[in-house]
């Protein structure tokens, strides 16, 4: 069973290796009528870019998306939509002299021990380029759920032991860190570009919340909201933690203190009252805000010499050429925002399945879905 | 897409419901040729039935299993293995007073808010006794992954502050909080009975690691290694949070610390000199020991007396009675196992798959497999 | 991947042997609110069951279904249904002669090629009970179809060369043959009983036809909906050809004689004239009636002796001893009826979703699905 | 779920309309180190080009394929293989006038019905161009396929009534008919003319023939290798009628005469005495050639007028201007071996994983393999 689709019935699959000839996707099961432009993905992609700022690597790539299909009109058809994002500047010759080495915090041992061998160009398919796709394709997943009133919206929360102390979303894209705290966004600009000069990466925490999702969303046993949301935030280059609501801190409460209190709101809705739970009881989402948080670690590219073996054990220093990001948390912030919608966009469909007789929708679509 | 199967190749499909008739499992896709007993899958059973011991609820089920097919002169036959326990000692007039209630904490609102009603009785299908199904399955995948070798060990390692301190694996299956470090088991036994006093409840982090796990497995994507137990562990009633190797404190560390170095082995084998990757690299194992830990809530049926609302949104108290446990970890320990073989045991077998020709295979099965 | 299960959205797992302790299935993503008895499934059954006629084998068997999970007060939760048949009255002493020997026109030969070994008992799995499932959740299928108005009929249409002439859909479930020409019925049944006492066996036909199947079911490409109807009717034992419409005939035609003509109906709707497509069109149904036929062949077991060869290849003649069917025809309707409706069923949920704004439901579902 | 993917193990998504900016697919599953050159998929594309013969369209397309991923130095990576072929000779004008009419026979009505609307320049996904992505694919799967010595061949069996006498493979690609009987080709080639004079077209049927496939291939239930198989091609657009073996006709044999008798063959192998079952015995390949037949109807565009009505039902009549084919039975062919060489591949790989210890693979691979 191949691995590189995700979800069922709104589903991507992802293709494309660094200094190949493209990176894309197709995304199938996106429903018929949903108005879509090239500038809708191309928005997102732009935000994910490198070359972007001076946190990020200096590679300087157009990422332009094209549509190939499943789009007449201005609208999806109900087929498939394929795009695809021809590579640029791809400079192989960076890589030639180590293709035989393992870089240390790399997917290059892994890989040859998978597959026997691999295109060692540029990280070929476990590069971040392979997340074009997952961006582009969340795009499409952020419309349709727009259509319901869905409004997705990450940020870098920490960096290191630089933790946001203030919440203000206007400011997350005013700064070149996407922290919502623009004091404590200073500082991490400060701490990255010491981080590059010294030749070292930095690692931190990115939180991503989903507002307006409808109470009934996830699965409940494998299909779990928080597992399939788990699964895709795990399946991000370099995260290695995922947690919702209080997450690892609900340790530090006893079951009095965490249960939220259900309640009537004003609207005569059924919610709760605190939201320790991050909007997902028994895998299925309760109408409050979602949050999960991911734990990235520094980059495992640095400019340092490492000490590492060849692809026959012998032992070797590796310098590891090329541009380097000290940190990948700002680009991080769109791929955790396309994930989370691609999860999401996946369940609201799935969701229409659930009864025999279905549950109302909106009472009046937006007059453009129509 | 309907979501009570999990796996691909190594396929789980469970069923069933607290109080209803039985609960269990289908195992699809294991390969013919295994040995299997019923009592290899009691055995785990057993290891998380409730009742068996002063730090967990004082149900009383036998939780007795059947095989129904699958099996013939005590070899798997490549057929689907049905896996079935009857439900026993189920007393569904405790909840028959609360089931217009919505428990903090429960899956009671969210169900309704999906399919427009539910099961109320024993919390239906959002039971740990879903589990059931899981940790039978499990046993046979432990049972596949012995074949190559693989062997998976969990335990309690915190529960809120307390954390073991020393680790002593020969310790964890002789106390009932299953914690490697005799010394705090002790005190988490003290703490865990305080907490019944109090009408209360606790969490804690489990944590699991699997050994032997050979290079290779894992799907480079979307179906990475810890994208895929990720899902698993999540997947799993209770858990807020999963890390693998360092963790969350992988934000504390620069890139060259956090690097792994790769080093030749005694044996010729190419590893690394330290874990902190937690035996996982570009998504695929790298043939050292896999950690993760999850961090499980507190367990939301208490004693005490609540606030919430009924189904209509009016505002209520509400006692929860029946039979509570003021922790899931001793429990969770084999549940939390069981998911982490189920994965590994599907990509065990999806990494036959990799190569136009197959990788040598261990040069000798033992001969009971042959 | 393993072969066991069927369906994406509406989704069924099958499990058992002839001779094991019970075969059954589990039905995933049935929508919550339908309601649901034993006895409508027990209905079904009991139209495959053998032992029931003088054309069918002798076998005494209940086939008593049990319900394990999966419904409440009387409907469909949502959660997977399981469902269990006990197996009874079976002799492996008949087989234990002939274990080492390969049945001509039998999955002996192939299932030890594939696995190496096999339950040789009654047949294994490869036995006809293992369709005991799909009846089951068939009869579901056709209990969620009803919401909707579709209804599906099965029937013999051909035994050897003996063709009904007539259609009188009263007569259908009045004869064992299962044939609307009563006359051509009462031949039919001479030949079986001339074929019985000759120890030999007769294939034929079945034809299967879906009324009130809305517009629109069926995906573009590889999900046609002949194409998912063609699998599951070859999915089922036996089977040799399946054909829709004019079926072979076609090649007959020329494309100003096949092409159905567009009309407006009487009550503004849009079918055809003519229905030679037999219901599909592009992959998606027209609205009109759907119509496949299926060949089977003669049962492989005939109580003749035959050559063969044992397992290690040597010749030898094989007498295959108890009970018979000289035809599976009146036994494959009900088959045949199930695994059209779980197609139909499956896509009638998937179309749920090809739409942003989703089409309009029945303007009013009767009573008691609300 | 969406329905543009097919295969579990080794799988094809495609995508693309007839008048978009391209047709292709994605393989994703294709083990790693396959020999694998733009060259191996353009011959096949070729062979399914339309404006090849006098019997063909005259639509002109070079149909050139790209390798945008997946390959490195002539050898497949494991990772997904994404196949792009750009539209070219595209004139939308000729179906700008009858958009809102319901050509007789083709799929506007019911892709209307499932999505409100359509792209209708030149029947935009449901031409016949999308079946270039699964050439492609289908090219692959040969080469894979073929490492292990299985070699599939189709060819036209019949056109109308006009059918193949004998069997000289040599001869299949020697005519524009694709007929093995050079004789009756002749007569084929009249007949096709003739009805491109009278302005109409013909249907007829395909036989495809797959030897070496290795004994043990197909899962045993639902995905039983003909099941596969006959979805498979009941997916090829225009397919009225599939069938194995003896097919239709096996309802004219009684089981004595239907039955295949084991034998053992020269080398040692078991095998039968005569093929009357095309190669699968319950649902398993018995290492027997297997042969299957498709019966394709008369192509739906005709250059007659014809009775139909507009969207909103008001009788009209049409003309379908544009390039047809008066048969699509050569170039149908190629799809059809594509289609036959994608289950099998699939199953070639899932067979890996139906035993404990693996099947001995082929003693030997050739070199280039290895």
């Amino acid at each position: 069973m191949p691995g590189n689709s995700f979800g069922h019935t709104f589903r991507l699959t992802t293709f494309g290796e660094s200094h190949g000839v493209a990176v894309g996707c197709i995304v199938d099961g996106c429903p018929a009528g949903l108005p879509l432009s090239v500038a809708d993905i191309q928005h997102e992609l732009d935000r994910r870019r490198v070359g972007q700022s001076k946190v990020s690597s200096q590679r300087k790539e157009a990422d332009e998306v094209q549509i190939l299909s499943g789009v007449f009109e201005g609208r999806t058809t109900g087929t498939p939509i394929m795009l695809v994002v021809y590579n640029g500047d791809a400079k192989s010759s960076h890589y030639d002299t180590i293709k035989h080495l393992y870089r240390p915090g790399h997917a290059d041992f892994t890989w040859d021990a998978k597959y026997g061998f691999r295109d060692w160009r540029g990280g070929g398919r476990s590069s971040a380029r392979e997340t074009i796709g997952r961006v582009a394709a969340g795009a499409i997943a952020k419309l349709l759920l727009a259509t319901v009133g869905v409004q997705i919206v990450g940020y870098t929360l920490a960096l290191g032991e630089l933790r946001a102390q203030v919440y203000d979303e206007g400011e997350i894209e005013r700064n070149i860190m996407r922290c919502p705290d623009p004091a404590v966004a200073e500082q991490m600009i400060e701490r990255v570009e010491a981080a590059r000069r010294s030749l070292d990466s930095l690692g931190g925490i990115v939180e991503v919340r989903a507002r307006g999702v409808p109470a009934g969303l996830g699965e409940p046993v494998f299909d779990k909201l928080q597992a399939d949301i788990g699964k895709a935030m795990f399946s991000i280059p370099a995260i290695k933690g995922v947690e919702f609501g209080v997450g690892f801190d609900v340790i530090h409460l006893r079951g009095s203190e965490n249960n939220d209190a259900f309640v009537r709101r004003a609207d005569g809705s059924i919610g709760t009252a605190s939201n320790r739970h991050g909007g997902i009881l028994g895998g299925i989402s309760t109408g409050e805000e979602i949050t999960v948080r991911l734990a990235a670690k520094p980059p495992a590219s640095i400019a340092q010499t490492q000490q590492t073996v060849d692809q026959q054990g012998n032992p070797s220093a590796i310098e590891v050429k090329g541009r380097h990001d000290p940190t990948v948390l700002p680009r991080l912030v769109p791929i955790a925002e396309a994930m989370l919608a691609l999860v999401l966009a996946d369940h609201l469909l799935r969701q229409r399945t659930a009864r025999v007789v279905p549950e109302p929708e909106p009472s009046s679509y937006p007059s453009e879905y129509v």
